[in-house]
């Protein structure tokens, strides 16, 4: 079976899930600047939303490109993988209706961590059925940015419970480490 | 004709369908743990919708990775699966909303049925155009889990006016039934 | 330029506008058969524009099979099309929510009525491309249903004035007409 | 890398904005003509963010079509575009909702501003990956629109401070030397 399918499903649902976020930012009555001002909050969770599905997309995009056959268990890792992301809209919106309180800030950690593990689990399965001396496997022996991540996620959660904006920046520090261009798997597959 | 748009025009369908039923978990007020109590029974119909869409997106990737040729009979009997599948929103919804009373249970059951039956009419089409000395065909031969699954359906709807609880049981072991990796395609691929 | 990506673009609009009218069967509070009453005609307005999304969609998969050359004016009146019917979930839903009202009636003939206009000029423009002798021009000579479909659709908007019931049974009357199979362009491709 | 998976998810997301927008055309209680009254403005600010979104769908297919090489430089900016053009729904609702007053009326030709400028950028990236003889570049040369584009959208944001409709007209200009057709592209693919 090759990956085709699997790609044009995941990127439908990634498409949706970056977009119906927007719909949280709801019109106000009003047309001043001052109607706006409720909105500030949920906008920039919006963004940091957006740029972690889009890291999500973009590493998914990268993985996929370097494997070719898939089976059974890549295709449930995968949707688990979905299942994950498509709750991120919940906790975004909980946080920007809240202001960044405990719960939420702490409940958006829980969900970006849930990310992280089945995005591990689905690249196992990627390596896996590619083989040792895939292109892949050898592509992600360096670890840094996957070893990071959870500690970080981790702090952010603890974070969230004394002082929650400072929660927020362990979650942004993770999304900027990612969107450092992520060379490995282009440079291995030349 | 091949089946390439097919498939695109279901994935995206199936992508909306997985994704817009998120939206029915709806951002509390509050931000207190109490305030997301009354989101968990929404949370655990949507887990199961979920899996039932991301179970019929997988058997639908599996036989139209072995049916290339499409005619009206297939397009029009996708669309009548779309259509079924396009409902369990609703149930799901219903259910979450009402803690899993009687008659949402039964109606989530009676739609699961739809679409089992929509499925089965699909598939029929598939294999006769393909031939009965297909890989299909032969793929598709052993038919326990098709026989069960509706009577498990009749099960739990009709537990639905007693217990609804166990009718949820009674669709929740369909889903492991079919979670279970179905490799009848994949060998005779081979 | 071939056509693959906008018949891309076109499955993921239609695909979207097919799924959000589900979006009107709005939960109702209560768990009783009662409860779900007001749906009925909710129910019905959504199953007729499913059936009409579905013959534009498997009309368009028909034309674009035998369409390979694509150049600006067929992207635009392709948009064209794709907005027109983007405006079936509106009336539909008035339809729904009003219990098939002459106003409502009126509307959703009218916009049928476009769709057929900008599926009409956009038929044209792909068969001016192709050119006379190609096998989309031979396949759709005959002309019988784009001849019946504006006459009963105006039909039907009269009607809606009087006996808004009989405008609905015109509408369906036009659906029923395409859901016979158009096996024109699959006998031209053979 | 190839371009192929770009394009798709951009294609998801790209209908989903088109498409989502018509949500906002929420359906009156009542049956009358009357009724539809207060959503006139919103039909017509719906009409010309479609168009919006249509142009930019057109360019970008244009523009992918003579790009086959893709970087994470080219997948960052695409994410760029697409996030400003998600926002668009927002100050199309929002215009809708307040008959084009001045603050709406400013915001919206911020936002298609920034779509301007991200789309400047990612036309920058594809063009310096195809090199300085590609028929990207050669096709692109005559930078009249780019540059009139932002021109007049700095002429609507200033007007929309005395006569937001006069700002509403200068945005309708730059979507109208869009929608004459770009054959720039086209030629030199010839």
């Amino acid at each position: 079976m090759n990956s085709g399918r699997l790609e044009a499903f995941s990127d439908g649902v990634l498409a949706i899930i970056i977009t119906i976020m927007v719909l949280e930012l709801k019109v106000p009555e009003g047309s001043s600047i001052e109607d706006l001002k409720p909105l500030v909050p949920k906008f920039f969770s919006y963004v940091l939303s957006f740029i972690y599905v889009g890291i999500y997309w973009n590493n998914h995009h990268h993985m996929f490109q370097a494997t070719e056959k898939v089976n059974g268990r890549i295709l449930w890792s995968n949707l688990s993988l979905l299942f994950t992301l498509s709750l991120i809209p919940f906790p975004t919106a909980w946080m920007g209706e809240n202001h960044f309180e405990t719960n939420p800030v702490a409940l958006y950690g829980i969900n970006l961590f849930c990310c992280a593990i089945t995005y591990t689990i689905l690249e196992k399965f990627c390596i896996q059925i590619q083989g040792k001396d895939s292109k892949l496997h050898l592509a992600l022996r360096n670890k840094t940015k996957e070893i990071l991540s959870p500690v970080f996620y981790t702090l952010g959660i603890i974070s969230a419970f004394f002082y929650p904006l400072l929660g927020m920046v362990f979650y942004t520090i993770v999304a900027v480490i990612w969107l450092i261009p992520d060379t490995r798997i282009e440079k291995q597959l030349k």
